[in-house]
């Protein structure tokens, strides 16, 4: 029997995060087209743009470069078919949610998991870090609520979190969402193609 | 005999910009294929980084943003095909040409003058602001470089290029390149193909 290892694709996201929102829904379909494997990284921002020295994402302080980005939203959610609705909360705190993402990255559900709760927070413009909607979510996904709250809200895996959140600090991520091939980052929903290629080694290297 | 108009896109860029290097490189070959017109709008980045209360580009002043837009450029261009080599000096002063290209937005020429400006710039890492230089770029488009440079440097084109600036502020351009389809805006490089899509009335609109 012959084990084939697919190349693997780390993807690097937060469920505040609105670019982060259209990676989050196309990454799975686009990463088999690719025959690539995700590794589903969820970090907190919160911590990175304050260790940047921002109070939050660039563009929330800065009036014209946000009004531009809600209308570049609703255009880059009709180009690829995805429901969209300006969240009345925004960013959305998540971190429960995250926990859960950290908890079950290695799972089956993960994928879905994660887009529940993209839908929730920018489609159906709900609080994701009610328990209540966390649980809905996993249900969706087809886990198990009870045991994996139970397990992402454990002290380890707390830790295991806010250690994800340092690692991404280390490695120089500055926004969401991030992928990396090997050691070669890519920033933004708009560069998960040329991430996937990369990973693939389908791209001539620069 | 009947005058077909085409749709027409604006883009407004300028020579300092990295990311406008990989659009002025692309732009006239993408927009005959959408059957689009380019309405050529130079415009100063300096004057209104520092009315957004800017020193420079945001990643020019944050390290891990910095180190990535280099990476990142390396990687476009390979994908594009263009020849990249990073700017010893970053950002460039670039009125002169700027002025050339305000006087010269209309002529036949423009195209082939930005590109040899951009490539001045973003591959030979010579001073795009030297008279000699924009006198070489303007022959290779096969302008009449003492004619030009005699009504680009007078007082009404400086201030046309005075004007235009002020009116990109004004449409609430926080960056280069910005296309404008209509009153619709797009941000980045990355946006060219969605807005010579819109422009062209072939994207069903959001």
């Amino acid at each position: 029997m012959q084990v084939i290892e697919k190349p693997q694709l780390e993807f690097w996201f937060e469920f505040g995060s609105n670019y982060s929102y259209l990676s989050v829904m196309r990454i799975e379909a686009a990463a088999r087209e690719h025959q690539v494997d995700i590794v589903w990284k969820p970090f907190l921002l919160g911590p990175i743009f304050k260790e940047l020295g921002w109070e939050s994402a660039p563009f929330v302080q800065q009036k014209e470069k946000g009004a531009y980005v809600w209308r570049d939203m609703e255009r880059q959610a009709a180009k690829y078919g995805l429901p969209f609705r300006r969240p009345s909360t925004f960013p959305r705190v998540a971190v429960l949610p995250m926990r859960v993402a950290v908890h079950g990255a290695g799972e089956p559900w993960i994928g879905a998991f994660c887009r529940e709760v993209m839908l929730q927070n920018f489609f159906h413009d709900i609080d994701v870090n009610r328990e209540d909607n966390v649980r809905r979510a996993l249900e969706r996904a087809h886990a198990d609520p009870d045991a994996v709250l139970a397990a992402a809200t454990g002290e380890e895996n707390k830790l295991r979190l806010r250690r994800q959140t340092e690692e991404a600090r280390r490695r120089g991520i500055f926004g969401a969402p991030t992928f990396f091939a090997g050691d070669e980052m890519f920033w933004g929903n708009d560069r998960l193609e040329d991430a996937l290629e990369w990973a693939a080694g389908r791209r001539a290297h620069a």
